[in-house]
């Protein structure tokens, strides 16, 4: 049973928790408003429901609530940043912000953000750039969770993958991780008691499957476009490393918990172009065109990346956000925990 | 039936066709070159194969062998060029290089190409830039050649997209479109009456199919991943645009015929960063740990993206680069046509 939640109470007890959990109160606001705007976007997978397990990092240790990114090496337009261990979503925060500083002095702007933590949706930080000018690509990499194409056991990241254009006052934003579905994805069909729509993995015996549960018990999803999401998820990886100076994925699985990851944020001052507006036609244009396109199934028809998380964010402001009643539940014993109570 | 073409006699053999064609000797050098090396690297359609068709787009007025790229617009580390609908090859590899320049000068380079032709392989420009320690992203738009997700007319482009990082003295290099398969490949399966390993897009009839000539005859290919491959064109697309200043593939589709493309190339200078050394150790430690992956059958094992292309050009250069023996006597017809036949 889903409870109804308002965007601004949402964000508001995620804060207080996280006050009392060692954030001092600008880190606290950042890391509330991007775990309440996921949510409010759709996507409680990367928010409510993932709110417990990231106060959880905190007590464990992954997490560092008082720590924040720093500058390593500063060359032109490319940073090299250490996100010490701080909270994934405010260190993310902070690097597309400065990506996008950089772009507004140099045209583009890259920042590498090493030793960070787990940014939770890659698409937050896309619609924060792509809505003030900026076209806009991020990843980050991650512990290894999928097999690499040809392979049994899980050595590549799913490694979340933002692309970002400026669309009127709105955006066009993609956000993607590299295996067809996320185990979260898998998770939820698997409780629903649904196959999934396209084969998303192996089962045990090593066939392709639309068992959302075999897929689970085989722990081998299957990489979107089979040798395609593979190659990608490699190279992410390997630009990760090699751009941040931090970590790859390889290593990143040889921790006792997914944390310390490599990140890239590179954003370009597309709205500083002389023919920014000439070329923002041919945008309304392509979407146009793309909306015109003939369905595939009657009655059906074609988004633009971003398009149901407009509407999703529309409806869910307007009526409050849906969530798991005993997800809630959880969040508000732990507001009402004495923060004696808290710790690992 | 193939001949052994080596490829020092290729390169010749283009570059003298390309020069009576209205290309001076730098223009042909350039692009008798690129031919040349993506044959020699084992991917003939867009080398010996494609040539003549290369050959005929500059006889019909598409590609104008005297055109180069001529600057638009620079701020900072942004540069927007005009490719003038010269050689999409040459333009390209000019491109790369001013995204490299820059980058050595800013840490990071990004040029937009708006204008330009069909660059044939995005890998080569991968390989240019990360051999010499840049990693390095670049793709183009290309006309409307595959469905959105969901629909059934072809209003996306299969926009091939290039990622390439510095190995040792090799590169990592990963050249894909965002279909599943291109449609050389596609009518390569149905030439030689195989299916393909995987979907590969629908039939007439809307379901999935490994039949690659009722994918041929229904023109609908799919996007890698379903809805991701999908999503990804549509980014890369609208991001080439917006970057470049040029035309997006909605436009592109009106003209008569594939040209006057945008594309974008991001140079990243990772060989000049402080921590370069130690970070290149992660990288050999990933592809290690990539090799060791437990394999899917028995006897296969995993590749790097590239690794293979290295083995073939290894292979290609000691052996000589086998070519249709119908396509080689095409070529060198070509070349032994009186200047005065030549012209649409």
């Amino acid at each position: 049973m889903d409870v109804l939640i308002p965007y601004r109470q949402m964000r508001s007890v995620f804060r207080e928790i996280l006050e009392r959990n060692g954030f001092d109160k600008p880190q606290a606001e950042t890391c509330a408003e991007i775990f309440a705007q996921n949510s409010l976007d759709g996507v409680n997978s990367h928010g409510v429901n993932r709110f417990a397990r990231f106060v959880e990092m905190v007590w464990k240790g992954y997490v560092k609530p008082d720590q924040g990114p720093s500058l390593v090496h500063a060359a032109g337009a490319v940073e090299q940043w250490n996100g010490n261990l701080g909270p994934g979503p405010a260190n993310a925060l902070t690097a597309t912000r400065r990506a996008m500083e950089i772009a507004a002095a140099h045209g583009v702007g890259c920042v590498g953000l090493a030793n960070t933590n787990h940014w939770m949706r890659a698409g937050y930080y896309g619609w924060e750039a792509a809505r003030k000018g900026y076209a806009f690509i991020a990843w980050t990499n991650t512990l290894p969770n999928a097999p690499a194409w040809g392979a049994r056991d899980c050595r590549i990241g799913n490694n979340p993958l933002a692309m970002a254009a400026p669309y009127g006052s709105e955006a066009i934003v993609l956000d993607m991780a590299m295996t067809q579905y996320s185990y979260g994805a898998l998770e939820a069909y698997a409780m629903s008691g649904k196959k999934l729509p396209a084969p998303g993995g192996y089962d045990e015996d090593g066939a392709l499957t639309i068992d959302p549960a075999a897929i689970l018990q085989s722990q081998r999803p299957l990489p979107a476009g089979f040798w395609k999401g593979s190659g990608l998820a490699i190279l992410l990886d390997v630009l990760a490393a090699l751009i941040s100076g931090g970590d790859a994925t390889c290593r990143i699985g040889r921790k006792e918990a997914e944390h310390g990851v490599s990140q890239v944020f590179i954003a370009i001052h597309v709205a500083g172009f002389p023919h920014f507006k000439h070329v923002e036609s041919a945008i309304v244009e392509t979407i146009d065109y793309l909306h015109r396109s003939l369905p595939a199934h009657q009655g059906e028809k074609v988004f633009y990346p971003g398009e149901r998380t407009l509407q999703k964010r529309k409806e869910n402001t307007a009526k409050g956000i849906p969530v798991n009643a005993r997800v809630w539940d959880e969040i508000v014993r732990l507001a009402a925990k004495p923060p004696a109570a808290y710790g690992g």
